[in-house]
């Protein structure tokens, strides 16, 4: 008899922002979503809504991509009033000194190699940036209440999951557990660790992982909060059109 | 020698909602902005952000048009990643019976003296719900974890200080007080139950007083958050302009 899922939760990348359209680095700049992103949201909350899901709290990063998604998918389901928390932990990976670069441009100088063992191997971080950088988390505003020691100047996936992974058991799995219907919306690489940790996937398994832009990934769990299984919303030719998209990133072309 | 404020805070009615705009009765029904609500909270967004505000987090109700009022603000100010505390204290007042009627109308029926005295007697409250209303709050998601017992069927502005005032106590002025610079974007009267609170107003002041629509309201606070000196932002006849289109809901026409 299959097991009955206690709780379900819902994990969502951002919509398509910018620099995704630019195919550029982005890590903790704080760049917007597109016009289509904003579209992509709007189309997942109506997903979501169809599918009957009516959430009780929410968690974003302090990224504008990923909150905006948040808002948008909330305003579809007339949910607007339902806390949203905002945590740096669910920050995308810190890119380091990539943040800004073309990928394709990257890919030119340094060689596709190195390009993809930045972009996926598990525990080889990017160029870091300087301490005196302007562009160190410390000098935004919105990291000032964060200890400096916690703050990365770049990171490797392996240091994601280091950050996420404490967040989830401290504040979002407690939730879950107390019974909330709990929607998180952050970046490709927070919800890897994410993933990672929930379904205890190796480190070749995890970065060999695309996760689609703005659809809603469901993942049913039981009372312990182990996954009995997890699916996409939404047209699975779609899914695949994304995930392709997000697999060419990268490349020198 | 003239006080020195030890802080600041920003008070901010929502910009115009569709009732507003047909002039009917709202309270606790969850009624979006207009479009030029909408267009009202983007200058206040711009306004704060040229006098050089930068909030360190927000709080407002639990109804969309404060909150999409207070997004749009820090959407403009790009502090979308503040803390936005969402609570249903600082709701508009209830309005009973009179929800969803057109102010003009009512004024037909029962005379303009019985809706000047519904709309501004401080302790006369509107004709309550009755209990078995599909409209009472506690058949909404949002009111859930909140104790019924406090939960209203009408109010008058005595009730709405009485819910807004403990409020402030408990959350707001204790992170004021720790030196957060605070956003509060609420309801007519939510606020005028904050600013009877803080200016130590009597009964028949507070409800001759009326708020302009997004229109931000600087509160200068020694630190015993004691009324220095108050002021709107913006262009003082564009002010005006609004106060006057507020005092003239109510009538018969």
């Amino acid at each position: 008899m299959p097991t009955k899922a206690a709780h379900k939760i819902v994990l969502m990348r951002h919509g398509e922002s910018q620099w995704n359209l630019e195919n550029r680095f982005t890590g903790w700049v704080d760049v917007d979503i597109t016009e289509n992103g904003w579209r992509e949201a709007v189309a997942a909350g109506k997903l979501l809504k169809a599918e009957g899901f009516a959430f009780d709290c929410a968690y974003t990063s302090v990224l504008k991509r990923a909150i905006r998604t948040c808002y948008t998918v909330l305003d579809e389901l007339d949910s607007m009033w339902i806390p949203v928390t905002k945590h740096w932990r669910l920050n995308e990976r810190h890119y380091g000194a990539l943040a800004g670069l073309n990928k394709s441009e990257t890919a030119a100088k340094y060689g596709e190699d190195q390009v993809h063992i930045w972009r996926r191997s598990y525990d080889t971080p990017p160029p870091a940036l300087d301490k005196a950088s302007k562009d160190a988390p410390w000098h935004d505003r919105r990291y000032q209440g964060v200890n400096k020691s916690e703050l990365p100047l770049t990171e490797c996936l392996k240091d994601t999951v280091a950050r996420v992974v404490p967040y989830w058991n401290a504040e979002i799995a407690p939730a879950v557990k107390a019974g909330k219907s709990v929607l998180i919306t952050a970046h490709g690489n927070s919800l890897r660790a994410l993933i990672k940790h929930l379904d205890g996937m190796g480190d070749a398994e995890i970065v060999a992982l695309n996760i689609p832009t703005a659809q809603p990934l469901v993942y049913e769990l039981d009372a312990q909060l182990r996954p009995i299984k997890h699916y996409y919303l939404g047209d699975p030719d779609e899914v695949a059109r994304k995930l392709g998209s997000v697999a060419a990133q990268g490349k020198a072309k």
